[in-house]
């Protein structure tokens, strides 16, 4: 009979050459992270997996009430009728969710959507709760499920249901509500790069790419290995629309009323999906310290006789890590030593320790880099402060390997065959465009490309639509995306 | 115009001896804890309800990981079908599910289901991951929403979504699945006790009033100050009832294929209903330190002229309250200290101070304790372990009202015309009764008593039956429940 952990251990994951899109949902299986559930398109999120979703939570959590934003919960059913409020975002959302028409064993007076987003039902109770400035800013967030019903599902990118949190904010002034959406987009960008080592490109949507129902929306995009962009995370700022619709009033200092003005901004489960195929190499998953559930993994070598000094000392070391704050993991099974590297190289761990009789013995340890490789010897009593130079140091690479190859993939493209082919060689590609959106139409049709943003960056210069040839003010980053 | 804050204030919450169930909802709205919203018997919940679920979430998701636990996700959505596979099951639950019919713009082939709990969806899932006796036991949590379609919603109470937490494991043995469900149980109980301040009897319930599909049902029962029972949490030993229907088999050491033996166990935002209920007042709500999102609230005595020491002040002592880990906020909002004051009682924060001109001169602060009202006077260097003692105080004092008052109102009664009066009279009763779930079922019409569990301290005593008269070994314990 095989057990579970034989049948793992032979399974091998595609090479990332051979066929991309399998190597990722085979890191997906290796790594236990995730599976489709018994619907089609909905996600079982693993163990390992989720707890790489509850340090995304811990973070980005305290951050957000740094700034003053408090949590809070609202329902998953939203009314039909609430949906249609606002003309973008219906259009916007519509075509994607899921209906419940039945419920308590009777059919309903009126269909309750699922929430796809909560804008709309948030925004209905907003109003109750906002009547002067006494009450701006208000600053909320939640960490909920939502549904959109997907066509074609790819785990943790695209699936039915997922993960995530959405913050909604409404202020007294247009300039303060602007701020906080772009504040929310520099915390994101904060995390992106140096929690998860992933570089973005930040930038403002253009028109036909932003939120249904937002003034502006703010991305982060980055660089996936196959050159194709994930929009990490985005944060809109809404204007009055929403606030217009839903009549979210207060009375100023000068005694009159006011719409407000209002942000929504929003990171999910998909940000897992980005860290795979940004860190991912043939053996598995990578993961920059900052982000691992276990930064370093303590695997005894139990070879023949079980000797109980091996865990202990492993122990030891655990402990001692514990007080610097580096999250550690003995693994003392009674496993052979291959199968077990083989197991942690799959999840990632950052850094690897053999507790061996050897080692025991000699009180000098090695410690096996997950990002490159590389083995070191270290004697017991350097052991905490070598290993937290090491985990700095994958940190630092794995960040710097990434923005490199971003780099090194990025063409400023003047000409539309050059355009062609550096999208098709699967490139980020800066490049002028008049801003008619039917262009824009045409240059995803013949190349697969989409408009990702117009970069915080992008300076003024003169130039001509790569595709329309008409005069352009600006470069706009091209790429085919996620 | 009428402000927010001068709006909230003029509302009076209704005395509990005039009506207790609008004395619940007015201490709600009053704390800002929760509201409806839009669709009937959802629940919204605002911010300073939330961050006790925060609380309650931190603090049960660290003592349920050191007991070896780990978090993941489900989907939302469950076949219909699945439902159906363990008989029970679909019986106790069937008639209060909500169905998806409709996604993506058409019918379903098949109905969706939204989980009203995960048995069937998990199980499924465990199948494949169980091979063998190195998989187990396996232990899994999600703290999810749950919708359950409820006629007659109550804000916390029942509504028709709430959150909560599912656990669920499988074992090799009986006698360690039993062990499991005891073992979640107790960490139930010590939560309620010493962190909740809410006294409970655990025991297990009777075969008519167990969860659907479970082998024993145990249970933590708390009184309310109306008398009646809330059930606070609950644990199932699943037996192998659900393993047979789901196919969860591993190859034992004796190489042969067994069935797992499986519990559940799961907490909701229903207890926060039991904490209104057991330690508010007339003033509103009141806070064990435990919980309390915040212990301490510092009010500046703005009067006239503002005083921008006096923020300072409050400030500092904040801050050496976080070096003893204590939660305090400073309130230098501009408004009267009746109103301040008035707000932080609703909220039930469980210490007041004072921060004016007077008591930054004299270097000695007033203590308000919301509990007893009691107030004393402190020196500003005594105030921190003065603070740190009265908390402890505060904490036991609201538990041993709670367990004094449910100890007067528990009755031991052997005659019916008793247990009727002594029901009526919302008292918990310990009564003989003979097992028959007729004789439960005829106690219930008449006197509106369910058993809510057969206590763990019950002893063997012999008696009669108080409605049928027929022989009982037993006293169970009977009231009116939430």
């Amino acid at each position: 009979m095989a057990t579970k952990e034989e049948k793992i251990i032979h399974k091998k994951i595609t090479k990332r050459s051979e066929d991309y899109s399998q190597w990722y949902l085979d890191v997906i299986d290796a790594a236990e992270l995730a599976e489709y559930g018994p619907v089609k398109g909905c996600m079982v999120i693993r163990p390992y997996g989720y707890a790489i979703w509850e340090r995304i939570q811990n973070i980005l959590d305290q951050r957000f009430k740094e700034t003053g934003v408090q949590n809070a919960y609202f329902p998953l059913f939203i009314p039909e009728r609430f949906l249609e409020r606002e003309k973008d975002h219906v259009q916007g959302f519509a075509p994607e969710v899921a209906v419940v028409t039945h419920a308590g064993g009777k059919k309903l007076a009126e269909p309750l959507v699922i929430r796809p987003t909560s804008e709309t039902v948030m925004y209905e109770v907003f109003a109750r709760w906002i009547h002067s400035y006494r009450d701006l800013p208000l600053l909320i967030n939640q960490w909920v499920n939502v549904v959109r019903w997907e066509m074609r599902p790819r785990l943790f990118l695209r699936t039915i249901e997922f993960l995530w949190q959405e913050g909604h904010t409404v202020h007294a002034t247009e300039k303060e509500a602007d701020e906080r959406a772009r504040l929310m987009l520099k915390i994101y960008k904060d995390f992106a790069e140096n929690i998860m080592a992933i570089p973005v490109i930040d930038g403002i949507k253009p028109e036909l790419e932003k939120f249904a129902g937002a003034q502006h929306t703010y991305t982060i995009e980055a660089m996936m290995q196959d050159g194709k962009s994930l929009q990490f995370a985005t944060s809109h700022n809404l204007g009055q629309n929403f606030s217009k619709v839903f009549n979210i009033k207060f009375f100023d200092k000068d005694s009159k009323e006011h719409y407000g003005w209002q942000t929504s901004w929003g990171l999910s489960t998909r940000t897992i999906g980005g860290l795979i195929m940004t860190h991912g190499d043939d053996n598995g998953l990578v993961l920059p310290p900052k982000i691992a559930p276990i930064e370093v993994i303590l695997t005894t070598i139990e070879t023949g006789q079980r000797d109980a000094s091996l865990k202990q000392k492993a122990e030891e070391i655990s402990n001692i890590l514990t007080t610097k704050n580096i999250r550690s993991q003995v693994d003392s099974r009674d496993l052979r030593p291959g199968e077990k590297f083989y197991e942690w190289e799959k999840k990632g761990i950052p850094i690897r320790i053999e507790v061996g009789a050897k080692e025991v013995k000699e009180e000098v340890f090695t410690i096996a880099r997950r990002d490159s490789g590389e083995k070191i010897k270290i004697p017991f009593d350097q052991l905490a402060n070598e290993i937290e130079k090491t985990l700095e140091s994958i940190q630092n690479n794995l960040f710097q390997k990434a923005l490199a190859m971003r780099q090194s993939r990025t063409k400023i493209v003047d000409q539309w065959d050059d355009f062609v082919k550096a999208i098709d060689e699967g490139n980020f590609v800066l490049a002028h465009w008049c801003e008619d959106e039917k262009v824009a139409e045409e240059i995803k049709a013949e190349t697969g490309a989409t408009i990702r943003c117009l970069p915080f960056e992008s300076v003024e210069e003169r130039g001509r639509c790569i595709k329309s040839n008409k005069p352009s003010q600006r470069r706009y980053l091209f790429a085919r995306a996620y």
